[in-house]
């Protein structure tokens, strides 16, 4: 979950990279040679709005121009009808300019359908109902809350635990999973070898009196958006670099976004105080573990780590057989700066991660055929490096392209797309976006994000990357037990093999109570870096060699150590498999569900818009209602035995036996998402009305909770129902 | 889920209270007046182990005095003959001393078949399966972990995942509860108004040179133990001493124990060096919230928080109608001082709460009579008064005789009966434990405990208390939000009503700024508070008061406040409703679970003995296998088409495809509990195994897998099955 935890916090604006392992920092200078003026994946910048402002820039000095004309006119006391020509002119010349202004006011807050105001009101429409309704609210709200924490009440309770459920029988029973439960609390070691402890950091920047405390980025990022958006004066030049800005703001170094601060004079929100320059603050909630206070340790900021610390249990436990995939749901943590947006960053969120491991030459996928045929939108590096944007493209096509880099991430990214779906995601709100060449860490071989479009943007909601090697041989380093995987061979091969000899005398010399350190880090090298040491070596004498365990370079001379290649005749290949890593932040998934399953109806008077969420019957809170039409004991009896087969089979309902109109009932149960209503409405039959349709049958009484579950547990269809049972004329009890 | 987590901590001897809103030094002073020599839910002093010491001791001196008699005849120089004699007399006594040591060590060390010899190797076998398949693991075993810390691995987990489906459904869905969803980060002031930040302690020793930090409790009890069954030759009143100081351990107040970890010479158990006194340690682990510093925060030690705190928008949503019932499954973190008895004492755990809020004046429930006529082991606070034991009792009989104080109460005290024994507890080894007077808080009504036997004794699992109105009226002083229900009357009543005036004047005078806190104060006060500080006013013309938000008494004079009686038409009730709180260990359940469902069993050849988990088809990890008798294309594809039948049906299973005899194969899966095991040894037909009687049938390709589903779900029985399908004798394939 690095990706995801590292957009959590910095993008949205769609551009992020991973946390930790390869720092904002260490990625800043790798960029600094290739930024270009503009991340494609954020939208070339408009044509209309660069000639708006171009035109609106020579309407503004052809005004200045023609004042001063109309001035030099009255000065030299030309006639009246003089003057009131070149004043005719100017004004209609500040008609044009006004003309123009009200044009790229439009485009700049991006007016029609998709315009940031309809969205924002679609938003405050959505989120409204969502804490009416108690779907989520804000966690401590009696002592005023504290910011990105969120309780989820009993509907949105009832969502995540069925998104859960589904997760559960979507991939780990589906997938034979090995699933495991760590604890959040986390020793430092742990963390220090994954590079959380050291890198896991947003830049920060604080209120020089006050001590406020604000995210370098989130105040840069709102100058400029307020900037471009409400002052129109500013030059096509001046927008370029501003948007330039906000492309490249999250590989920005602490000096570099230091530097813009000072350079667009921007002061701390509010009190207008100077702010001090950004440094790191670790997003890591610290704690300590035992009485002592010694043992430091720290909320889990993701749950893969748990995964990895077991690998080699794992593996045995799987019969010594790759691939496997384990997976893990559980909570994680991470102490935000400064929380926005709502349930989509937050400082506590339930994460679903799966690491499947796998022989680095052999990513093929038994299942992948399964998915091969699936189209959707999907958005590779090309395209968005060109200026394109997302396209349809067959699944198996990218793969066998080499767009998606090997069968087993191409598996993953069907599966996440079959989940999401299934779920109740629009598909034509959901993409799949490859991460550019510098968003990635050093070592990942490719990754990809589940992207979903919400009020807010094209939100990441599943990361899915392949991390090749890179966390087994960290804890490998860290912790000196081999996290490995054995292949058998059915004869011995004769290989040839990479011989690294340290020389411990020399090494020992050298660097005295360190050697141990350096030592085992010779010995972990690849093939790769082990000849290029042994070049280096060979033309220079010496090479600078980082130390992971040191956390420093040390410099290594030509006697220290011998590196060669030896034939040898081996039984079996040792290897440290890589993980493809499906990551899912469950809260971001879940409000997009909210906003993608809720729309608006005029109720029956027409005097009122009503509120549904369309939640698919798997992921309804509640699958069913049960309402006696009017206030009578019979009626109610019957709800009650309606009831008791419900609980029976399992289905979620509830009895509404309030006196208020049928019509009210329907209403509220359409705001929680309830997808059918049985209505009692005599003694024998009853109707069960579907949500969306509005559509009512008639089935007896026996029948009602049966129907109801085969249509809740997908057996059949509501179609299919609605062709085999009597209808029900919804005009007598709706209102 | 107080109770649970004090005892998580604190009870062994089976003995503990309630943490944070009552305190071990609270209670202690409490208690000071009505310890009684030895609690009588420890089991009373063995008559024969009392008297075997008093034989010991008798024969001890009798030794000695023969000793000194023999010396005397030698020194006398009698005749050999009568020194002979006399020595033989010394030796007979010498040999009878030893025979009663012999007795008096099997006693005390428990000899029989619940000795804690058989009991630690029980526990020891299933502990070694449950490690080595995988059912939980040390946290970062490869960091050599950290105390406290436990992973679930994947059957571990799958049977953690099923246990708490379950209880959904038992519970939530059943019962129609509230289910939320509340972060683990909290901040203080929920904490403080709850108690747990001034009063969530154990007391704990360091080693006055090292700084190991030891709980004083446990020191004490190893200390006393030890004592008592390595020591024969301590009398039997001190003795009887060391047993009062085990039964009243968690009363004892940091001066007391400290005090008898003087007086008894008890040093660090590690390193032998003098230790500091007692002092308290807060449980909580403690963060920081937000970049500043500023917001202090703790990993909530409970889940029953996070309800209170929604109550008013939870009884909003229920129709400002009670009852009601909110639930919450969530991680709790205390940071145990020495975390021992692996899953049953640990750092992060898992709570499932309930909290069913209720009018104080009508605690009955409609579902009660259907667990009314359960019959099952309750021990009342009599019973264990009396020195008696357990006994079965049916539930409407303690009801209704008022052992048990309310309907509601016992409702819950049924269902949770019913839950466990679903589970797999074994009945005979579950009991219901009424908490004493001096165990529970000043506020509660009654409080019963889920107590589970397991070769650490009995273990309390669940807790279920009616805690009055204590938490809503500490939240609502504390957040000044009122928490509160309401009654509309269905005509206005007349009613006596407290009027409390206070005086402002006089108040700003006395209390300056914290004025606003006593008078806040003075009108949350209750009928009985009010008129007692009315007669005390009254009479002595000033009273002490406590102020909560100010944590502190002052002194409040007759011209302060005005307190009366005045008639008055009320058109509602407004009250704060009680809450009855059934709070379950989810680790321990599941521990406990693992020991009752373990057995062993000789293997077919007679050679050794066998592991089964007898876990019932609801809880198993994995509900099926599917073995090709042989390792053949055919029946491979068999085995595929059928797994891919269970996977549709929802049948958690694992195929096993290796070589190894069937036999073999059926050890393996016997030890992971799984209940049953398709063998494919013809492409048309399969037979199935069930678990714990190894009985086969044979069974359709097609229907393999709804024959399991149905058993699995529990439409049918094994018993039924086995009657419906002709059998297939196992002798063929068992090995």
């Amino acid at each position: 979950m690095r990706i995801l935890l590292r957009l959590i916090s910095s993008s949205s604006t769609g551009h992020h990279f991973r946390a930790g392992l390869s720092s904002r920092h260490q990625l800043s200078a790798q960029l600094s040679t290739l930024i270009h003026p503009l991340k494609s994946h954020s939208p070339p910048m408009a044509a209309t709005e660069d000639s708006l402002r171009k035109a609106l820039a020579e309407k503004q000095s052809a005004v200045e121009g023609q004042g001063n004309a109309v001035r030099a006119l009255k000065a030299a006391k030309v006639s009246k009808a003089e003057i009131d020509a070149a004043i005719g002119t100017l004004n209609a010349l500040k008609l044009e300019k006004s003309s123009i202004e009200k044009q790229l006011q439009a485009v700049v807050s991006g007016n029609g359908p998709d315009s940031s105001v309809s969205k924002e009101a679609f938003r405050q429409a959505v989120v409204n109902t969502l804490e009416r309704r108690l779907f989520y609210i804000p966690s401590f709200k009696i002592y005023r809350g504290v910011a990105g924490l969120y309780d989820y009440g009993p509907p949105g309770c009832a969502v995540k635990s069925n998104v859960l459920a589904f997760w559960r029988q979507h991939f780990v029973l589906e997938e034979n999973m090995l699933e495991v439960d760590c604890p959040c609390v986390t020793p430092e070691v742990v963390l220090k070898a994954s590079g959380h402890v050291d890198k896991f950091t947003d830049l920060m920047v604080k209120d020089e009196k006050t001590g406020t405390c604000y995210r370098a980025d989130h105040l840069l990022k709102d100058f400029c958006n307020e900037k471009l958006q409400k002052d129109l004066s500013i030059t096509a030049e001046k927008a370029a670099e501003l948007k330039h800005v906000l492309a490249v703001l999250d590989d920005l170094s602490a000096e570099e976004l230091g530097a813009k601060i000072k350079e667009y004079g921007i002061v701390a929100p509010d009190t207008k105080n100077p702010l001090s320059d950004p440094y790191p603050f670790n997003l890591m909630f610290q704690t300590s573990i035992g009485p002592s206070g010694l043992i430091p340790g720290y909320m889990r900021p993701e749950t893969a780590q748990g995964i990895f610390v077991n690998f080699k249990d794992l593996y045995y436990y799987n019969g010594n057989k790759l691939p496997f995939a384990a997976a893990q749901i559980g909570q994680a943590f991470r102490n935000e700066i400064s929380p926005r947006q709502g349930l989509l960053r937050v400082r506590e969120f339930t994460l679903a991660e799966i690491e499947h491991f796998v022989d680095p030459e052999d990513k093929s996928h038994p299942k992948y055929p399964e998915v091969a045929d699936l189209e959707f939108l999907m958005f590779p590096r090309e395209e968005q490096m060109s200026g394109q944007s997302a396209k349809r493209i067959r699944l198996g096509e990218a793969v066998s392209k080499g767009i998606v880099n090997n069968e087993t991430l191409g598996y993953f990214i069907g599966r996440v797309y079959l989940f999401l779906t299934r779920l109740g995601i629009d598909k034509k709100r959901l993409r799949f976006r490859q991460h550019l060449a510098n968003e990635m860490a050093h070592y990942a071989a490719d990754c990809w994000d589940a992207e979903i479009e919400c009020s807010y943007g094209w939100i990441e909601c599943v990361g899915i990357a392949d991390r090749s090697a890179y966390d087994l041989r960290a804890h490998s380093e860290k912790s000196g037990v081999p996290l490995v995987a054995h292949e058998k061979f059915s004869e011995p091969r004769e290989v040839e093999k990479l011989v690294i000899a340290p020389v411990k005398k020399e090494l020992g010399l050298a660097f005295k109570g360190n050697q141990k350190m350096v030592v085992e880090a010779l010995e972990a090298m690849n093939e790769k870096e082990a000849m290029e040491m042994k070049a280096s070596l060979e033309t220079k004498g010496e090479v600078e060699f980082y130390v992971c365990t040191l956390e420093k370079n040390v410099c290594i001379k030509k006697n220290m150590v011998t590196i060669s290649k030896e034939k040898k005749k081996e039984h079996q290949r040792v290897f440290t498999p890589s993980v493809i890593e499906p990551s899912f932040g469950i809260g971001r998934i879940i409000y997009c569900l909210f906003e993608h399953s809720f729309y608006t109806r005029p109720s029956k008077a027409g005097d009122e818009q009503l509120n549904v969420f369309q939640f698919p019957p798997l992921v309804a809170p509640i699958k069913c209602t049960v309402f006696p039409l009017v206030q009578n004991q019979q009626y109610e009896e019957v709800a009650k035995v309606i009831s008791r087969s419900l609980t029976a089979a399992g289905i979620s309902h509830k009895i509404d036996i309030t006196g208020t109109s049928i019509g009210k009932r329907y209403a509220r149960t359409d705001e929680l998402g309830v997808p059918f209503a049985i209505t009692v409405d005599s003694t024998s039959s009853v109707t069960i009305r579907e949500r969306d349709s509005k559509d009512q049958i008639r089935v007896n009484v026996e029948e009602a909770a049966s129907v109801v579950k085969s249509v809740t547990d997908g057996q059949r269809t509501w179609d299919d129902v609605w062709s085999n049972f009597p209808h029900h004329s919804s005009g007598t009890t709706e209102d």
